[in-house]
């Protein structure tokens, strides 16, 4: 798959909300996963503390009021796309965020994602 | 201005090549620039390094055949957009690069430039 390709199919499973998905079919065993600098334990590496990271938040969603997601921005093998989301989660009640994503595609496969964003 | 209306006008001031006017108009004094992590010294702070590095880029640059800059991605106080090349340098001849680029807007200004691509 070119990084047009992944780009598409990561967009369209992220709009249906469907990560686990994106993560089964377009990422690489050992992808990095990074958060803002300000987090501790910011970087991960693995499907398997990426899934952890997923099932948690997915855990802690009570409910999603509205979610977009952009078509991307492709150059080379990165992309970017953003996310906003309207969303009630159990530890901190209801809150909106805008976040950029970007992404690293080698041979077909996501090997990096990081995301850009401000605490409110 | 809004996260968009400084994007807008780096969209525009990039699209001229005017990269000067851009770092005199929409960028903090104390901003960064983030290379790639595989360059040594990759991350700069302030306008008089970041200056000095589009000085030592323009003075390499010996034509500039196609320039590309897409409309940015939005969110929050981060947007992104890309910028291809196909452009001949002093040093290395003829190269084509496509690269990403995320920007941090804080008060109206530009506090963090980030660059992601990979050498062909």
């Amino acid at each position: 798959m070119t990084t047009q390709q992944v780009a598409n199919r990561l967009v369209e499973l992220c709009r249906e909300g469907n990560y686990e998905q994106a993560h089964k079919e377009l990422y690489h065993q050992d992808a990095f996963s990074i958060e803002p600098d300000f987090f501790p334990d910011n970087k991960v590496q693995g499907m398997n503390a990426i899934g952890k990271k997923g099932e948690e938040w997915a855990n802690n969603l009570k409910e999603m009021h509205s979610l977009e997601v952009s078509d991307s921005v492709i150059a080379g093998n990165y992309f970017s796309c953003t996310m906003s989301f309207d969303a009630t989660f159990k530890d901190r009640g209801r809150v909106k965020e805008e976040e950029l994503a970007v992404y690293k595609v080698e041979n077909g496969k996501i090997t990096e994602e990081r995301f850009f964003y401000s605490m409110g």
